[in-house]
């Protein structure tokens, strides 16, 4: 993992007993994984549980134990159903008393009055945040994101739903989370034809072991022998942004070399 | 989780930096977790792990220390490149030795002639199983998969490479976990217009305490207030299809009782 060494590690619990089923693929973890990656954060685990307060309370302690990890993201079960417990997972995993935020209920009330509904207890629900966390309002669907600081972690909880939980990380959490990370990110790749995964397999090792803070990997896109495609592809971190280009260029040009030696065929190398 | 009660229970441990920074979305884990839950296995864990030997080998001894887990199935890390190193790392979690399988290393020098290639110490790799351990043939790649029994549980490791993951599982896998489930899980549901989550939420909840061995959420589709679009699905089991069907279509009936009293729109059900 390129952006741990030396910096903050994340971890993402996904909960819903509809990504145990297999109902619903959990395009949220990659997102918020990519989003945390270039911020100079370094993904330990993306952790699947059910709806169950036991296996959450339990997965966030494990989390706020590992002393690698600075900041638990959790994705899911924040709305108005029985099976929505996440907050008050949170809240006994961190020792804290769930409660009714005012802000966050007045907040709610508005909404529902808009479509002339009034509060019931499933809608309250929504209000009830972990004792000291900050609530991030959600610009585009009704329960709010918290934001908690416990024991020197951070654990943020946003809803399952994509649009909502995009909406609250770029409106409320990247700013915050930015702070505690100077690594700059960067990627860069290029795409070899000819040549299987094994035989470029040496040339990647020696790139990973000359460059510190670099990931680099071949993806297969073809097969090994019959035809084989290669997407190379390298993550390097620095203090700049010129820092960690020069160490992602470098360790490409050693692969481009090898791939020279072995006849394949590399095409231009692109930088995001 | 509706296939668990009473039944068999599996984690999925996806292997791969490239899920870790957001590279890959992680459509493997919801592939095998429905082809699992259809099996009567439930799934009560997604976890996805880097490329670092202590991080499997901690997951893989997790996993096999929960008494409720019967199955662990590995994606990744079964390739010629230096950082594949899932079977090293199944190898120590359960206490045993890689060790080179001749029938393997046939099978993959097969196919390297084929395309006249030569074999290296990085294409015999992978033809180094933990002992005691099945290999699954892969017929649309190299590396074979891997089933090991051991201490009564099940550990199934299988390429991240998606057709061949699939391959190999419904080719080997399948036949052989069918065995140890006799549950049959269906899956029915309908679409609810013109009624907010929330106030559909205690009739869920209502149903779900009603029949035993359901699964049953809402997905919000529209927005809570602003046009709401539900669509309301339930997995159930029971040991033969007739069974499994009534408590779905029960617990359905419930909820369209409820979504005429509050003047919604429920559509036709679909059974799968």
């Amino acid at each position: 993992m390129v952006a741990v060494k030396g910096s903050l590690g994340a971890w993402i619990l996904s909960i819903g007993n509809e990504l145990l089923i297999g109902r619903v693929v959990n395009t949220n973890a990659s997102w918020i994984a990519r989003k945390l990656t270039f911020l100079g954060i370094g993904v330990r685990r993306i952790i699947v549980v059910p709806d169950t307060i036991d296996d959450i309370v339990n997965e966030i302690k494990r989390g706020l134990q590992d002393s690698r990890i600075k900041i638990i993201i959790t994705t899911g079960g924040l709305g108005p159903t029985y099976d929505d417990i996440t907050l008050e997972a949170v809240s006994k995993a961190t020792n804290r008393k769930l409660v009714l935020y005012e802000s966050a209920l007045e907040e709610i009330r508005k909404k529902y009055e808009q479509a002339n509904m009034e509060m019931t207890k499933e809608r309250e629900k929504m209000a009830c945040l972990p004792q000291g966390s900050i609530p991030l309002p959600n610009p585009v669907g009704i329960a709010p994101g918290s934001w908690l600081d416990a024991n020197g972690k951070i654990v943020v909880s946003l809803p399952g739903v994509p649009r909502e939980m995009e909406a609250i990380f770029e409106g409320y959490v990247m700013e915050r989370i930015k702070g505690t990370s100077s690594m700059v990110v960067v990627e860069c790749g290029f795409k070899v034809v000819g040549i299987p995964e094994s035989s470029i397999a040496p040339a990647l090792e020696e790139a990973d072991k000359k460059f510190a803070g670099i990931y680099i990997k071949s993806h297969p896109k073809g097969h090994e022998t019959k035809g084989p495609i290669l997407e190379i592809k390298v993550l390097a971190s620095g203090s700049n942004r010129e820092e960690a280009l020069n160490k992602a260029k470098g360790a490409l040009n050693l692969v481009r070399e090898r791939t020279k030696d072995l006849e394949g065929k590399a095409s231009e190398e692109y930088c995001d």
